[in-house]
């Protein structure tokens, strides 16, 4: 794919996004399951449910642009959930994991911050008003999510240390 | 490694940290040399700098701790490093590989957002003050950067479209 204007790399960015999403339904359900805090399997139950909503509104941008919903490898992503991965396997002290697995989850959401913080500013810039509009929404609950998990972090965290203690 | 308690995880993540800083110091001199906007590549100078204090404020941290500065794999980066060298790989046209270079660079200062919030809030909990501190520099100067680069990205985006128009 040759990268010969703005809309390109839009498009691009579209289909990396739409397989990091798609990579995040798969990779929520591990990280409910494996949360001990009900707080925490809330919060991510929620993002999952949000996450859905987020493919279905990629898809609507893709069908504004007259484009197929198609998938590029994300690496980012695929790199990111790697490490959460790795914090599923510790179950020795189940707060620390419920720690790391809100910190797995928020470089989750950061990198989505980025993506979708680029792809609503294109859009806008590029006068696809309603598509912005879109991505902002995204944009605004990924936010939201990243928020939800530090004020749970205040609260694990300390319990964490307590147990160690 | 085992992850019973709450200065484990952290260590662990100091240690990731350190990892991807040091990727950065690697990838950072790439994106200078193929950013077009002297803008772009001034900011981007800048932060090569700023990442070489974050490296030596790591070092300060492991220290206080009485460990020896060690790297551990950061996936996440490498990811995140790899999709930005795809971008550097594009030269149909200069502007809108500015915008990717930004996107990309914007992933990695969100990343670390992430990352020094955690690290940040752990060192608070278990009472490292001075380290906390520490981290709190390193994340108030990517958030910057983030920020700057938001900032860049108004100007190149409209000239990318434009060019293409």
């Amino acid at each position: 794919m040759k990268l010969q204007d703005l809309h390109t790399l839009y498009i691009k960015e579209l289909r990396d996004t739409y397989h990091a999403e798609k990579q995040i339904t798969k990779a929520l359900p591990k990280m409910i399951d494996a949360a001990e805090s009900q707080q925490l399997r809330s919060a991510l139950s929620k993002h999952l449910d949000e996450t859905q909503n987020h493919i279905t509104r990629l898809e609507r941008v893709f069908q504004m642009h007259n484009e197929d919903p198609k998938t590029e490898t994300c690496k980012g992503m695929e790199g990111i959930i790697d490490e959460g991965k790795d914090v599923l396997s510790h179950d020795e002290n189940r707060e620390v994991r419920d720690a790391g697995l809100i910190a797995a989850a928020q470089k989750v959401e950061h990198y989505e911050i980025a993506t979708y913080g680029s792809l609503r500013s294109w859009a806008e810039q590029m006068g696809h008003t309603q598509a912005a509009q879109l991505l902002q929404q995204t944009l605004d609950e990924e936010k939201n999510a990243d928020a939800k998990l530090t004020q749970i972090a205040q609260t694990l965290n300390v319990e964490a240390v307590r147990r160690a203690g």
